[in-house]
């Protein structure tokens, strides 16, 4: 063995590995993963979004589906080469199944698989017309009465959803909606997107004027068109918002503005959705087999009741509803929050002259966005890395096969790192009354994005403000409102003409139980989280994103969004769900997710 | 020297050349040239699009030009190797002058340069902000009353054109005004881009309906954002409006539409155009240093003055005015011209079920679209092209490095291929009575395109209605028109309902006149051309396309556009020589080429 080469080994691993279970020796096949080891599997052998932890995980799963997913063709991916490192052997893999390609990267311990990702490029004989097989567009030869595609489109727009129902309805033309709806569009998968606003991309134009993208530019892509390289590091919310306007123009996605689900329901017989849509006044009821909410993965805006806030004579809102600081000049605001949009209000408030006071309820995590670009998502995306000849496809797949069970245990030490450097800007910040904390167990920004969704705030400069006094800080819960204040447990009471409740959102199931019914609410669960058992992500433990992207309690209702990078990454495999059942190959999900919270 | 690599001599003949160049040697770098050479010069050494043909006229460059230039730094392009075949050495290279970086390509032959092609990439101190210096979108820190993005971008259009004078307006917001408006928008210079219609892209869909783009996608990429896998070979018009329109957003350019220029005069004392618009029914007047026409290469429409033409009692336009079969149902139609646009109205009414007679004035080259592409294009601008690691810029520089002088001697074989090749569809178009050509020497369409930019069809079906006597044929000139008929001089009498004029273009100075006076015209004399000396491009020859994308006869007045590959990538060129011109960087244009036909 040792004079072949890292990819001949692996390959030589593969063969045994693909004989093994080609010819249904389990025991074998198990006995090829390491003790500790994680297999996650991106809807190729599960039909779900699914880990499996440990020898026996990966037994089970495999008794319950290598028959029907006949594997086949394990290799070393073409112009690809094995890498070794740190003990760890690393290989890009290709694979086949009965009905898929499939894309994957094996990590060898000791010649035993430490982590392995499988996901699925596409369905055989449902490929996307890309590249050598893109559509011709210009109709060669002779079509007597034949259709212009602009034609073709206009007849699409009058016809689906009137004539013709969709195979999919997408509630929400965010981000997510319009991902998803890209590649459904390529998967030739009828869809409509129901969107309330105007234009596409008003999801972003009708937040804070100050606001912009916390991910930089590399993690935002979307599938097909990427950003030029022009593109500013971190997008300003309108320029985004016009980027999404383009994308669903030129994607040629059936994008509904003006619209609005108002109900939706399951019609068991006939194995589909009724939505009942106010389409810019006009009523229209569609039929379609699937339904996907995309309404933010943040789920519906959280106002907590505070005693006393029905008699608050001044201007109330949550901070989604927020216009910005112009308009507020002169005014006392109270911005009752101190996570991520907490801050940015705040400072924009702040560089408006106006008087502003961030009311901080509980610890929250503070990371510089420049140490965080550099060293949270600088190996994976960034502009070194784009140079190093690391494409988006490759980052989103390395970020993928890290196995959520231990992703903690890479995520510490950079935080542990961004402590030690940005030593004088905490101290600074606590010295200044704020209370800060890195996560429950130190890990950080990332995995309390994908715990809780909330509790940090990556800082821009607004920490800088709270150091100098210039935002004042208050520490407490909000005891009582009152005409012109708001009074803490403290005994602080902070005199109000506004107050910005930068709450937070609920679960996304609660958009469920508004269009549908708390029951079907109740019986899908909560949205969102890993089951960590920390602090707003209670276990026990899930192993995957509850309810995101893959198959819910609720049969034909899914939930896809995300931020940008989720959007682009995970709709590649909730659309080749949805494509598949369309097509009507066997789909066998494997551990369908139990609910343990409703919400 | 034999044991070295190509890469290894290539750099040691440019070690020697650089050498003698920067110590001003020019004897010494002139016998490094063959007897038979080409230097392509885009910019670097002439401030001008330039072809040195032979040693003498290298030398007379060189005196001119060296001593301003000071080029340093030849070198092979980092990451690229020289190849060698058939007895010439190639290579990609790097250089620098005193305030400018280029890249460039080199072919050897027995050791001396047969061709170079020197191209500018940037102005040293003026890059674009791209990749690793992209802006950072997000401001971070504080500014107190500091704009977001969309205010900075309302303040722009509130008042460039208004209290602030624009650097460079633009003629015409085609894809040749949007793409140099890309450009300069990037490199800084403030610019406005004129346009008659609603929306940018209008000037595709307005054309007849069933009109695609006869160039293939990996042709037709705009600069920046390159059209994605999934996009048509031959885009449809309306998709490429869509697409332009939504580029002319993202790419955040200044672009009035619903505006038409009125006049614009030269005003000699202030070193400034005065140009006056109407804004959508406003009048303002606009002051810009440099004055672009992006008008399109075609020019004005050229309808000949038929007898009796006035008299006709039916419905009679030019071709870039015809909207499309529908409504002429039942009607007779009579097409005259016999290239692109006759076809393909031709084609359309046909599909239509029109009555429909083409008539050929002239003999015309047909190449059908397959062989076009496979042969013509294939292995600079195709899918098998890009899958072998050809980038869109790359195919550029070696299109752009093939001398004109010779092209047409590669061009010929190819056309003699597709002869031998489409022997038999050519025997029935003849036998149908069509009358063919190849181009005056046989070097085929893109001669033709270069040279009269008119003359030919690329075939997607049309022909085979021809040969079919689907679409009727009739040769000869057009004696007179009635009431009620088409007469040729060959006795033939064609009833008509309706006459499309699909009779072409004239120069694109007709502009000129029209907007400036025809003093001006004259002075800058006919665009387009190499002065081929042959039919619609008379000599003497000129060595590059005539009075495009650089300094012309009348100070600070440019033309720019053809097709979309040619906007693409001489707005590069363009837009650098604009903004080497606001920067006060010295500019002095070697061989301004003299005018010998005024249109």
């Amino acid at each position: 063995m040792l004079d072949k080469t890292p990819t001949a080994r692996v390959q030589a691993f593969l063969d045994r590995f693909g004989g093994a279970l080609e010819a249904g020796r389990i025991d074998e096949a198990v006995n090829m993963f390491a003790e500790e080891c994680y297999w996650r599997d991106l809807v190729t052998f599960t039909w779900n979004l699914k880990t499996a932890e440990g020898r026996s995980e990966v037994r089970d799963m495999l008794e319950a589906q290598l028959a029907l997913t006949k594997p086949t063709a394990w290799q070393v991916a073409e112009g690809e080469e094995a890498s070794e490192a740190d003990g760890v052997t690393q290989a890009w893999i290709t694979f086949e199944t009965a009905v898929a390609r499939g894309y994957g990267l094996i990590r060898l311990k000791d010649g035993l698989i430490w982590t392995l990702l499988t996901t699925m490029v596409e369905l055989k004989g449902h490929e996307e017309k890309s590249g050598f097989s893109r559509p011709l567009g210009a109709k060669h030869g002779i079509n007597p009465g034949g259709k212009t595609w602009k034609e073709e489109r206009e007849e699409e727009a009058a016809t689906l959803g009137y004539t013709k129902q969709p195979y999919v309805v997408i509630i929400g033309g965010g981000q997510g909606g319009i991902a998803l709806g890209a590649r459904l569009r390529q998967l030739g998968v009828p869809t409509i997107i129901v969107e309330r606003n105007d234009r596409p991309g008003d999801s972003w134009r009708k937040r804070y004027k100050s606001l912009c993208l916390h991910d930089p530019v590399w993690y935002d892509h979307l599938p097909y068109i990427d950003f030029p390289k022009n593109w500013p590091v971190f997008a300003p919310k309108d320029k985004i918002g016009d980027w999404l306007e383009m994308y669903t123009k030129v994607m040629e996605l059936n994008y509904w503005t003006r619209s609005t689900a108002r109900s939706a329901k399951w019609d068991e017989a006939n194995k589909e959705w009724v939505v009942t849509v106010d389409r810019d006044g006009e009523e229209v009821v569609l039929r379609p087999k699937q339904l996907v909410f995309a309404t933010g993965m943040s789920g519906k805006a959280n106002i907590p009741q505070f005693k006393g806030a029905d008699r608050f004579a001044g201007e109330q809102h949550h901070s989604s509803k927020h216009p910005g600081p112009d308009g507020y000049k002169g005014k006392k605001v109270v911005v009752i929050g101190s996570n991520n949009s907490a801050h940015d209000i705040c400072a924009a408030l702040y560089e408006a002259g106006v008087d502003v006071t961030m009311v901080q309820r509980s610890t929250t995590h503070i990371v510089r966005s420049e140490p965080l670009m550099e060293h949270g998502l600088g190996a994976l995306y960034s502009e070194e890395a784009v140079a190093g000849g690391m494409t988006t496809a490759k980052a989103d797949l390395i970020f993928a096969s890290l196995p959520y069970r231990i992703m903690h245990t890479f995520q510490k030490p950079i935080y542990d790192k961004i402590r030690e450097i940005d030593a004088d800007f905490y101290a600074a910040l606590e010295k200044a009354g704020f209370r800060l904390d890195f996560g429950a167990d130190g890990s950080g920004l990332f995995m309390k994005y994908l715990r809780r969704g909330s509790g940090y705030y990556i800082d821009i400069g607004a920490s800088q403000l709270i150091i100098d006094g210039k935002i004042k800080l208050a520490a407490g819960q909000v005891e009582e409102i009152t005409e012109t204040s708001v009074k803490l447990d403290t005994g602080v009471e902070i005199p109000a003409d506004v107050i910005v409740y930068a709450t937070g959102y609920g679960s996304m199931n609660g958009w469920v139980a508004d269009l549908i019914d708390q029951q079907t609410a109740d019986k899908v669960g909560k949205v969102w989280g890993l089951g960590s058992d920390t602090p707003k992500d209670p276990g026990p433990w899930e192993g995957e994103q509850r309810n995101m992207w893959k198959p819910t309690q609720q049969e034909a209702l899914w939930f896809h969004g995300g931020n940008l990078h989720q959007s682009r990454h995970y709709s590649q495999f909730l659309s080749l769900q949805l494509k598949a059942r369309m097509e009507g190959i066997p789909t066998p999900v494997y551990g369908l997710q139990q609910v343990h919270h409703k919400g």
